[in-house]
């Protein structure tokens, strides 16, 4: 019996389940925010996914639904449960990346390792923090921030006079890290899970610019911890699909966690190629309890890059011609979207068993497409 | 400016090339000739390729026609071109690949190595070229074959009466092979090439059913001389997009040519993990004259395995479970069709370094979704 999974959201990420779905003979089905978005071939439904009635008449006749992205409401979700539909990841696990002070009360329930934090009501509550933490906060709304969005530096509660105003703010501890981790695991709701090596990411501006796998010159304490975290925290949520964990890594070579996503996640595009099994399969395989794949690498090195828009003029294909003949090793992906300074317009990837190399071909061929 | 492909037919080489499709950013528009086609997803008419009158209307809007099969009447290419629609490859090539007599006279003027043949129209014709054969001879319908079908072995003319009565037979010389390799390449219309390392495949009941990447203990000049035969024969007929040229492989050590395609091939669907640019994305990047990516191997040895229906329950979506948890490293590719013995269905491929291992992981892999 082929099985149907019910994609909400139609941006890049269910853009990239399309592939596995089509390879596994998986029927996919996408409700989509509108009908030119990244994953429109697959679209079977156009509207408005806060809506409950649209998302039930969407979730007739799928196996389970899963998500591009974690802005459905739970209320939605719940209703859907209680109508009988397998959701996956559950509002039960999902709560806790719609709002970041609830998941870092989970976190720390769970004994994890997090920066200290607080959850902040008055301006008596963040002078409070500010105190504690040598004057200087990282302030985060708790829902609705992504890529850099909802985040600011702080020294003052003035700073965040705005936010407040709208309620809880969460105060994170400015973490004086070396470089940023992120730890990638996906499990089924039968409880089987699998980790890939803990990856590097750079960011740039609050997105996601760069990363590479393995991460370089992690000790192998480092890299079993970060698998732990990640089994720790899905096994803990019960979360279901791909768990990606962002993670500080410290001077001191302490772990800990920065944001979690539950759902393919930017760090993990490497294992398209990288990967014998891409987190975007993996994903699929997780949510409809298939059993997972090998997440063994394909080449000792990937790097990934991310194509950012850099004007509405440049909409990545204009300039493949160029690229391609540039860069023939080169694995290019776009995502059908309208240019946009600043908007993730696409990503390239390099596999091979030289990192300098990896690098400075990956870096290159993102450069041919990101010229003005 | 986005470019957009139609293909005309709607099995699983269109399916395969939606995936590149997406990853390049190209629009993919499918000629299906049902609503349940293996490429339905990309499919935005449903109709009979040998209408002029559908094909024209498809052809509005596409930057070029590329094909999943070769039947499609030349009159009717002819007439698409004849209104400038970029039909790749040209009627002018493809027509080689639409009469197997038509092919042995173009391969002969090239000089390339084919196995003595002859048109024969009569029974003393059949007669001369037995006894010039030791009375035994390959014969085959000069149009329509495929898979096995339309070949026979023969002793006498009587054993193709059938055949004569509707029109010239092709016969060919019985090469005694030690085996099967198949040589492909993809060519640009600007005349720009690049070959994959020639691949062994191996037939059963006259279907493919198993491909190893590249083809074992091939001497450097056979190696050579493979990609030089594809080569010649991709820019002598003026192929644009995959060409696969199967040949024999004699005891002496000869490669002669046995039959092209001139679409992507199951001798190189090994290429999707096996290959920095898989057939497909190659096939694409060809005919809408984009620079070729690299054909260097991904590992040391692929081996593809086709799977094949059992029968009409067997459709292998349900052997999944077990096929999946089996074998983590293998990866399946379905065609999402109905089962029926014999049929097409997918295939499984394996990677590694290892030449042993990985031709018992892929049979193996392949033995679970084939159990009845």
């Amino acid at each position: 019996m082929k099985k149907t999974v019910g994609v909400i959201g139609g941006g890049q990420l269910a853009r990239m389940m399309i592939v596995p779905a089509l390879e596994l003979g998986l029927e996919i089905k996408v409700f989509a925010e509108s009908a030119d978005a990244s994953a429109s071939m697959a679209a079977t439904q156009i509207g408005d996914y806060t809506k409950i009635e649209e998302i039930r008449q969407f979730s007739q006749g799928v196996d389970v639904i899963t998500f591009d992205h974690e802005h459905v409401p739970l209320e939605v979700l719940e209703q859907l449960e209680a109508a009988g539909v397998a959701v996956r990841p559950a509002s039960s696990a999902l709560r806790f990346a719609q709002n970041k002070i609830e998941m870092r009360k989970i976190l720390g329930e769970l004994g994890l390792p997090i920066p200290d934090w607080a959850e902040a009501n008055t301006v008596e509550d963040i002078d409070r923090f500010l105190l504690k933490h040598q004057g200087i906060a990282i302030a985060k709304t708790p829902t609705g921030g992504y890529d850099g969005k909802g985040v600011r530096v702080i020294r003052s509660a003035e700073e965040i006079s705005d936010w407040l105003q709208l309620g809880a703010v969460l105060l994170e501890q400015k973490v004086n890290f070396v470089r940023e981790l992120a730890s990638l695991c996906a499990r089924r709701p039968s409880g089987d899970m699998r980790t890939w090596p803990v990856v590097e990411t750079v960011q740039k501006d609050g997105v996601c610019s760069e990363v590479i796998s393995p991460a370089k010159d992690l000790s192998e304490q480092s890299l079993h911890l970060a698998s732990e975290i990640a089994l720790k925290v899905a096994e803990g949520i019960g979360v279901t699909g791909m768990l990606a964990v962002e993670l500080f890594e410290t001077e001191a070579g302490e772990l800990l966690i920065n944001e979690l996503a539950m759902r393919p996640h930017n760090s993990g595009h490497f294992s398209i190629e990288g990967s014998k099994t891409s987190q975007f399969e993996q994903h699929l395989r997780a949510v409809l309890d298939l059993p997972l794949g090998s997440t063994e690498p394909n080449a000792p090195y990937s790097v990934m890059i991310n194509l950012l828009g850099v004007d509405s003029e440049n909409d990545l294909v204009s300039r493949y011609p160029a690229a391609l003949a540039a860069h023939p090793s080169a694995k290019f992906h776009t995502y059908g979207k309208s240019a946009r300074a600043g908007r993730k317009m696409g990503h390239v990837t390099v596999v091979g068993s030289d990192l300098v190399k990896v690098v400075a071909e990956a870096r290159a061929a993102a450069a041919v497409c990101l010229k003005a």
